[in-house]
């Protein structure tokens, strides 16, 4: 058991890259809810590639089918599965990897786990490809939110070395769509041009490059999460981390705030229109585990994309030989920008799974 | 709910600064094993207050009494609860702040959750204080994992602005234990210079300063953990959040892998004595969640200490209005060095609780 | 969230009665064990109505397709999704129902849940059809407990009046075998035609009629389970009354042992071919909430199909005024003999998620 | 893990019967609720030994300690830590049954799963003694409840042969009352006569009785709950399986429904004071594991206590023979009477449980 998440709202991935469909089953979403088709389609369509040399040609219909949960196009309470099948896989090009582990990849780990019987094809379960379904729920997620006033949104922060500017203290709704809406999910649109120049300069070397993505929320009440160990930080990264590539997460100022002193980090309160707010969100909108109201703030660090033409060390796990690698087919060099739905996905899915939970602090 | 983390074994902190005692149950420990009550202390003296000028000259005696769970000093199958009493706060330092929270502390999350009814005295359930308790409990599962031949060891990697070397690719016991004497816990010993440097200095400027603590755990098998939600990442992830002050989590090379190529973060695959190893670390010893062999590393971003001598903006809840603090009392400058056992104690707990879980790859 | 169970293998149940599909996740299973396809079709047909005038005239092909989790017909470690097809509903015949509450039905309390917009058509989630892709979860599971020497078996005890002989001190996996084989899953071949005269006197009256249900395992390790909440019981109950009308489940002699004195309750320790065994099983194989190594016995109480043909008092919900209802369409005079290999179903997911947990005992 | 339940509200007990103390953590109560401790206390009294010739001769003081999780006696937010102190076992009473497993107990399982290092003196953890803090959880639980027109009551409905009746279709709080009052918890007067002459008679003999309890709870909202393996029975059972010596539970008519025709079982809705309510009560106030509202019916079966003077005939471990136990000592003839306010207890806390869960049915 370990691809699923969440406490009230239960979300559950299934799938191989190569295998007859990918889904996910949503249980513990609440009921009459309609979900808005042509609204999920376009925000699955930003995660998908093939749209652009940034990313592989690979194309993936990703339409998703629904086999329960819904009735009359709303949630009816019972648990909500999506598919979407797979087709066009050149299941061919993986065939010499059964043998050959590739660098940075989960082949080698899969093979340790499971005594050679994993289905590693494309990746199997652990290609980015299952972060289609992932993003099913979160569009979901997102759809559910929003009617309550709660929004999120987030941008490539950096590529390789190339960088975006970070969000102001208020993002807004407005923001987060017109940032959706560029061919790079970003803040400065200075930063479309580098990033594209790095990506593209690493494609070139048939190599990739990795980058960070910052997301908010904003609308969200105070009160929200508890302290030590199911905390809104807490929740948020043990999802977060389920996003294939991810190796860090900070909240707020996260690995900055480390450097500062405490004069400069501590938010000041005040009062604005009879609301308490703080002047700075140092903290992510998140103190002892709890939200304060005002906008989450947290950063993803998506390493460079482990499939890489140049020629690569490896080993085979059939003779314990060294041995040399070249990764052929389609490759994204960058899976960065694909990866910022998915990360606004995962935080729209833990959001109202917090949501759904309430404030539990009084009955 | 939300002061317990793991999954077979399972651990419940409890109390506030101020009550009576503090404590921890641990539930699903392995029967048979002998706790060494001498090195448990000498753990635990590790996170202790009182004993230099970088900290705060609080003294606090945490010597647990075991309740339950031991017999004849060893574990017998049943929960584990070992509680420390609590003696000597001085409450009356904290009146004033019930009605002004205190900026970067949880002082206004914990009203705005509970309605006014949290017991913040001394910071409360959110003090870290309570970290005592997680470390009887890491300190106990060290000595379960010891055993098993796995170490874990950690140390300041930064403070402030001051930096200490990182962990060599192959981290050994000796270097664990060695860091662990030393006034401050770093690998180079000239960093402890700096570092008190920068501790006192903000100390001196009624400040405080943040830092980074890098942990690394050796011995673990390849296999440990999953894909997705619940791997290796995830559940350290999730747990270590739980300390207070930690705003960020990475492993590997984390944010810094989101500036690398895959030429660069990918480790190379070789044998060495018939095992699979790599030539490099850049995953940390993690790839799709699952454990390679490799020593395991990640990095915590502590933040600068809220409680601060200095004036700060912030608001009185009674009325409304805009006020000016004052935080009186003994504080901390700097609490990532006492955070360091904290970090190694939780990552402690998460294998041992991983450990137990094994590798259900096959049956 | 709520259409799951487990722990280490985590099953996932969605689907309504009249959506496009009904089926299962199955998370946590082990890698590399091959699915007996016919095998498994032969235990899911023991559940299909239609087969006689015993069940509902409404045929349901309840052919599993596999969308992942399986490579060349075996586990591959990734979550299995299997689906069913629903096709042939007659939705017309349940119209009037979504006004009037059945009687005995979860139609009012799934319109007190989800206001009114909940799928009921058919029963919808709560349909006793949901419980064919529990079979698949529970046939797969039986398959690879049975690789391990642990046969499950169940049998009708009653129905309505008519009572089965109960299940010897040692039944064997032959036993479980020619019970199920049999055109009423019953010990006694007596049985058969008390119990059909009992059906079809129900049937006749437009009535129905309830039943138990014995369940044994044969082949656990002594060991398994845990004291208190995490026990053998405790999580087999937690997941049987999981199934449509179940209302009681009791272990050994269950609320026999109520009325016996400890000295006819007690089983007995004694060594038989060097291993300890009980001369009685009055404790179903679990004491402490731990398996003994004797066989596990459990059996399970099936309410009377709540859907009759007989006119029954209920009210409108659209106007709060009392009525009648008069259920027309096909349904089943009795459940209680469709539901034991569902029970053997239930008992075997179980129980492959208590092994795969182990003992956990020591380390 | 193995000690604990609850989804919100999670509750975890620890100790041994002659170890330093036992306790409970309850994590996850709401904030601001007073604790009435002479009520307390005073259910906790109704659970005690030493009363009568009715009970074990042995006194236990169960005073609770409150370590955490209250301010000015009420609730803060944090979780609750109360412990019963451990003072005068006779652990040398203990020292034969090491070796000898007695017939019933869970000595041997627990020999088996801990490999000989289990603390069972006394019973160890699995001793009765731990319902104390499952009763100081559960009346807690009663007392916030009750503040929300929520009241659960129980009584011995049947103690070896001797029966009571049962509850009538709408119990009340003082009902519940005046059972609690009664020096046997019964409804009907007579039948203390009765029972005591059972339990007497068996204590005679140097055997024991078990017997049965009904419980109720009044009050409670319709939609409570959910479909299939979160539902209110799967939840209840879980926890109710968790009291030592409970082999069944059952809800509304349960097994007897088995025997019923659906025109029999099936409750009839109707209208009173604007309420949709029923005629009778065979569902027990629940239909799908959701609430209908009307009062929540269980029965669960407590076997005789296994401990007995007469001569067992049992197995030495150490060296595999057979042999004769005598257990010497002072033990309760029948514990189905003081397991009365244990059921109500972990009935109470389950509601709660759900009551903060809250209905999740729409958002």
């Amino acid at each position: 058991m370990s691809s699923e998440f969440g406490k009230i709202l239960r979300i559950s991935i299934f799938g191989q890259s190569h295998g007859k469909a990918i889904g996910v089953v949503m249980d513990g979403l609440p009921a009459g809810e309609a979900i808005d088709m042509n609204e999920l389609n376009a925000f699955l369509d930003r995660r998908k590639p093939g749209k652009s040399p940034l990313s592989t040609a690979r194309k993936e219909s990703d339409t998703p089918v629904f086999l329960s949960g819904l009735e009359d196009g709303k949630t009816c309470g019972s648990p909500l599965c999506a598919v979407i099948e797979n087709a066009g896989q050149r299941s061919k090009d993986y065939s010499e990897l059964q043998d050959k582990p590739r660098p940075g990849h989960a082949d080698f780990t899969a093979w340790a786990k499971w005594s050679g019987n994993a289905d590693m094809r494309g990746g199997g379960h652990f290609s980015g490809r299952l972060t289609a379904p992932l993003c099913i729920a979160g569009g979901i997620a997102r759809q559910i939110l929003a009617r309550r006033g709660i929004y999120i949104g987030a941008h490539l922060s950096s590529v390789g070395g190339a960088r975006d500017m970070l969000f102001p203290l208020h993002p807004t709704k407005e923001l987060f769509e017109s940032v959706a809406a560029k061919p790079l999910p970003v803040l400065n649109d200075h930063a479309i041009e580098t990033m594209e120049t790095a990506i593209l300069a690493a494609k070139e070397s048939q190599d990739s490059v990795g980058g960070t993505i910052e997301c908010a929320a904003i609308g969200l009440p105070a009160g929200l999460g508890g302290p030590m160990f199911e905390g809104i930080e807490n929740r948020l990264a043990a999802a977060l981390f389920g996003i294939p590539a991810i190796k860090g997460v900070e909240f707020g100022d996260g690995f900055s705030a480390a450097q500062m002193r405490g004069s400069q980090n501590n938010d000041a309160f005040f009062i604005e229109d009879g609301e308490i707010c703080t002047k700075t969100n140092h903290a992510g909108g998140i103190l002892g585990g709890i939200t304060t109201g005002m906008p989450l703030v947290l950063r993803a660090a998506v390493k460079p994309t482990p499939s890489i033409g140049i020629p690569q060390k490896t080993i085979q796990l059939s003779c314990l030989e060294e041995t040399e690698l070249v990764i052929h087919g389609r490759h994204d060099p960058c899976i960065a920008h694909r990866a910022v739905p998915v990360v606004e996905a995962v935080t729209a899915a833990v959001l109202l799974d917090l949501m759904l939970e309430g404030n539990h602090g009084t009955f």
